[in-house]
């Protein structure tokens, strides 16, 4: 039986969704530059104070929306099919992690990542799903038998496939295939147990 | 014996090193921001316009600046004592190259790095600083016996030392210590020829 209580905890998580609904539409339809507190309030039909209460500020909505937006992500590399999910080796599923991020990073209209853009680099490190890519990558190393600063490796890697560097490679007219080529090298390379 | 268009070609140096000078002065004395076309004609006792047609735009003279900045470090790293400059074998020589970077990006006070930092991320991996680090690090690479994709390995591996990565590094607290070890494994592990 619901409770009042529990009754008012589910309307705050249907207008939760509800905000972050009206915030996913404008993304989706006019790129996530109009996820602005006064467009999101407008669509959803609500007050500004709303989403500042709900979401304490743009960063705070756009964190909320890669959340979401990454869990289907976050499911197939954790729990998905190999070789990206469990069952193939470290080495393999730590290239095809990488390759997956290439791919999206280079793939225009992906929601994650169009809005992980638009985060300011220190938030966008220390979302979930930033947390998740490291905690990830410096898994899979400890998994392959590597030695080594797994925390901190793990970071230096992933900052080879950060938009930063994939953004700089493609503006110098490197090729998907290319930065995939590299990636694979130099994760066997570094998962290379003598 | 001096001709006329010489004694011009040599009166348009002196008058670019005066200009380049006033900058670092106010460079040294003030930090980069400082150098704003106004600030720094004033500084020369020029007009503007002098500057503009001298060096593009501003971008142009922090270009011209970092040139000269790096003048002292491109030495040590072509010509100077090993283990930095030749005479060590090639894996010892990129391991110490990274740690040079990564300890004049994190000591304040670096000219090179000052003046670096201040300009579009596009200009700074194009000038003549980020061209040669480039070539350095793919020259190292190939030496090592290293069988990739040199350049885009070299590229790679230098993201991995980059401001973006560094300050990242840096603002989560990792110590210069461990990012001198973590660059060391990593380029111990991309060196390691079977």
């Amino acid at each position: 039986m619901e409770t009042a209580s529990d009754s008012a905890r589910s309307d705050a998580a249907r207008n939760r969704e509800r905000l972050l609904e009206a915030a996913r539409r404008l993304v989706v339809e006019h790129g996530p530059e109009h996820v602005t507190m006064r467009e999101v309030a407008a669509e959803a039909g609500v007050g500004k104070g709303t989403l500042f209460r709900r979401f304490g500020d743009r960063d705070g909505l756009l964190l909320a929306l890669l959340d979401d937006a990454e869990a289907d992500f976050l499911e197939a590399y954790t729990a998905g099919p190999p070789p990206l999910g469990p069952g193939a080796p470290a080495p393999e599923r730590l290239v095809t992690f990488g390759q997956a991020l290439i791919q999206r990073t280079v793939t225009e209209g992906d929601l994650g990542s169009a809005l992980a853009r638009e985060l300011l680099p220190g938030h966008r490190n220390d979302s979930g799903a930033g947390t998740a890519f490291r905690a990830h990558v410096a898994g899979l190393l400890r998994e392959s038998g590597v030695e080594a600063d797994h925390e901190l490796l793990a970071l230096v890697l992933l900052s080879s496939v950060s938009f930063e560097t994939l953004d700089h490679l493609r503006g110098r007219g490197v090729s998907e295939e290319r930065l995939h080529g590299v990636w694979a090298d130099l994760v066997r390379r570094v998962t290379h147990v003598a």
